[in-house]
């Protein structure tokens, strides 16, 4: 196993070939939504097995009904070490606007700023510049020796739609693809000198609702008064759903939920976040959720219950005097800690169900439901990637929540009964999926310079 | 002034002459929406100049902008008696779809029916058939002798659309057309065998609500918890606008509302009024309005407030997890009595101002506000119209009210100054609007023997 020092000095000395290695990766124009670049992606894949091969991996492209997934497969030398599974994907968002781009999307360039250099191209950040940091970490452990870890790479090719082939490809080689732990590197760090291990994901449960009164649509001027009206129905529910501080009403909702380790709630207490401005950006001041609870935790730790849509009778222009016959609404459950998502569906359906009046009936139309996912605070390997990225950054990594979920690290528990790492190098600013997309150049180099450490931190007996 | 024997008797006389002259206007193809009937239009109108004309009216037909009025002015010898404008309109609505008629839409026919005779065609009920009952009124008094009332008459041509040209006609004819009382033919009986006079209508107030929160949809993964969602506030003012008992919060609403008179009160609580039936038919089980009150009162004599339409975020197929900036509601205020309608508007806008949160706005678009129409019970005319009725059906005709509304009367009202008595023939089954519309016989003809009784009794000295 190659020293460590050797290492991060090798990644340094390849900083440029590095980034030539990615700028050839960021020109092609692999957007996996758009069939004309079918070909591309194919040659994405190609470009990533090439790669591989040249650093001893064992790699192949594999064809899915879709566009190829990447596998490949390195031991280190060394018995009975880790065995690391690492996620990336190669495609990209389309490139559209393209008249809102300074430059071609697909002709990466290194602009500077005060801030630092800026890799500027469609993929720089999500996530095609994040995946290539592993794969530099990798060259720097073959060109000094070997890897520390087992090491198993899976870049997928079809991220950004949904990734429609994973689910049948994790099944039919699951085998292949298990190992100890999952790297997923498409998340970010705190700030540009803050790293940051997203340990927590919210969970989501979807239901659509309708409620049903009358058999037809009907004249607010004969029937108006004696005629039950299922808007109010539904309003009065979705009332309910929440008390005056915020807290949601449905009983047992909070079953499961565990307050957060002293530890992690202090470090966010200190975390240097702008409530104002986070609020201010989107034209609000106030936060709307559980009132004891800062906007980090309100959106990393604690649960919600959101209405995204209603309708129901007449919504064009003017006026039309109609009860209508139905009326509907489309909820979200946002689920963290160990809050069941099916108990909860049946929670909501009953409470529903409670407040129906005897003159309607309702329809419930479930649109998914998945538990949170949350790393154990314990766990052996969080301790040691916290370690790690410490040493590289020269500060404390964030045990950062994320508010929203991540398919992938719920395929790895589910699928494979792995946990996942996700430790990623992209800023709040990266505009991806946006025009002008970027990537620090110092994410690119130190987020290499952290995966070395990370995975020599893995590897390390007695630690 | 010919003896009112004479003039029934005259009626009984024409029936099958009156049957002829309802035919031949029925013939005429007087859809007012279609531009393709223009000169049908032109031609009903003709018809009922000439019609008058020939029962000594002094008749002409008045060009406006849409369809052309019909006015005419015919005096009673005697001098002091009351003035009366009669208004009906001889314009229909399509027939289509013309296939779900039995026979065509414009050749009227007659036919046999367990419970009379029915009187088959477009408009035969709405308001052709009606309108005429008065006209052979008229004809009778004049072919025995004089009319009892001074009798001016407006037949409009636009009633189906909404009545466009009216009220700029009403204003320049201002004194022209001004009388004691109007006689609106528009309405309905009770049933077959028992009259009605409709002596309330609801008035409406129609608000538009937009709550703003965010100043732009948001992502519930980033955003879920602190955000403010305006749904959510939409429903509370939803809910919050009825109490557990039906009755609407606002405070004021009941402001201006009287009991009913206690021989009203008893003559509704003896109607034969099926209220399982008349939900039942609609899907409906329980009276939703104020529990204390009966179906009938829930739309005849007391106010409502409803929501004909809900509108906010993401409403098609499939979930998304987005926070919307806005959302939206339609709502309507049926009132009755002397609720005041800007004072319902400013109260439901407070209402609403009362619930908003510090972080979002509140726009309103207003879509109307008229109050209710209530002819006095007191009322002289209204007595002797009652006792009018009650000599020809052998039974008191019901004081209705009507849950919607009828513009022309507001429009006397306020435009006039003229009260209105609100007597019709037709029946709930009569499938105005819809194919094979039909006008039962004996309306037909005990109608035009109403309003012989009703001119006469309106004319009686000391009565």
């Amino acid at each position: 196993m190659a020293a460590l020092e050797h290492v991060l000095a090798k990644i340094d000395e390849n900083q440029s070939a590095a980034l030539d290695r990615l700028f050839n990766l960021l020109r092609i124009k692999s957007v996996s939504t758009d069939p004309a670049f079918k070909q591309d992606c194919q040659q994405a894949g190609q470009f990533l097995v090439d790669e591989l091969t040249s650093l001893g991996f064992e790699a192949s492209l594999r064809q899915t009904p879709g566009h190829p997934m990447v596998v490949a497969h390195a031991k280190a030398k060394r018995r009975d070490v880790p065995h690391v599974l690492f996620y990336g994907h190669y495609d990209v968002q389309p490139a559209d606007p393209l008249e809102l781009w300074e430059t071609d999307p697909f002709n990466p360039r290194l602009v500077d700023a005060p801030t630092g250099k800026k890799i500027v191209a469609r993929g720089a950040a999500d996530d095609k510049g994040q995946l290539m940091t592993f794969v530099e970490a990798c060259r720097a452990f073959h060109e000094t020796g070997d890897l520390p870890c087992d090491v198993t790479i899976l870049f997928e090719g079809e991220e950004e739609t949904g990734s429609p082939s994973l689910p049948a490809f994790l099944a039919a080689n699951k085998d292949e693809l298990s190992a100890d732990v999952a790297l997923v590197c498409d998340t970010g760090m705190w700030n540009q000198s803050t790293p940051a291990i997203t340990t927590m994901l919210r969970g989501l449960v979807l239901e659509e609702v309708t409620i049903h009164a009358a058999s037809r649509d009907l004249h607010s001027g004969m029937f108006g008064g004696p005629a039950m009206n299922p808007i109010r129905v539904l309003s009065r529910i979705i009332a309910d759903l929440h008390d005056e501080t915020g807290r949601i009403t449905l009983p047992g909702f909070y079953d499961g939920i565990e307050e957060l380790p002293a530890e992690i709630a202090e470090q966010w207490r200190n975390l240097p976040f702008d409530e104002k401005a986070f609020l201010g950006d989107v034209g609000l001041a106030i936060p709307a959720g559980e009132q004891n609870r800062s906007v980090l935790e309100q959106i990393w730790s604690r649960p919600t219950c959101d209405v995204n849509g209603i309708w129901g009778g007449y919504t064009a222009k003017g006026s039309k005097t109609v009860l209508p016959a139905q009326a509907s609404a489309k909820f979200s459950f946002r689920l963290v800690g160990q809050q069941n998502p099916q108990a909860i569906v049946e929670a909501f359906r009953a409470f529903v169900r409670a407040r129906l009046p005897g003159d309607c009936r309702v329809e419930f139309l479930p649109h998914g439901a998945s538990g949170a996912l949350q790393l154990p605070f314990s766990s052996e390997s969080l301790s040691r990637a916290r370690r790690a990225l410490a040493a590289e950054w020269q500060t404390e990594p964030v045990l950062a929540g994320c508010g929203g979920s991540i398919p992938i690290v719920g395929a790895f528990k589910r699928d494979l009964g792995m946990e996942s790492l996700m430790i990623g190098f992209g800023l709040d600013d990266d505009r991806i999926h946006s025009p002008n997309e970027k990537y620090e150049l110092s994410s690119f180099h130190k987020g290499a310079r952290s995966w070395a450490r990370v995975l020599n931190a893995l590897a390390e007996q007695g630690a």
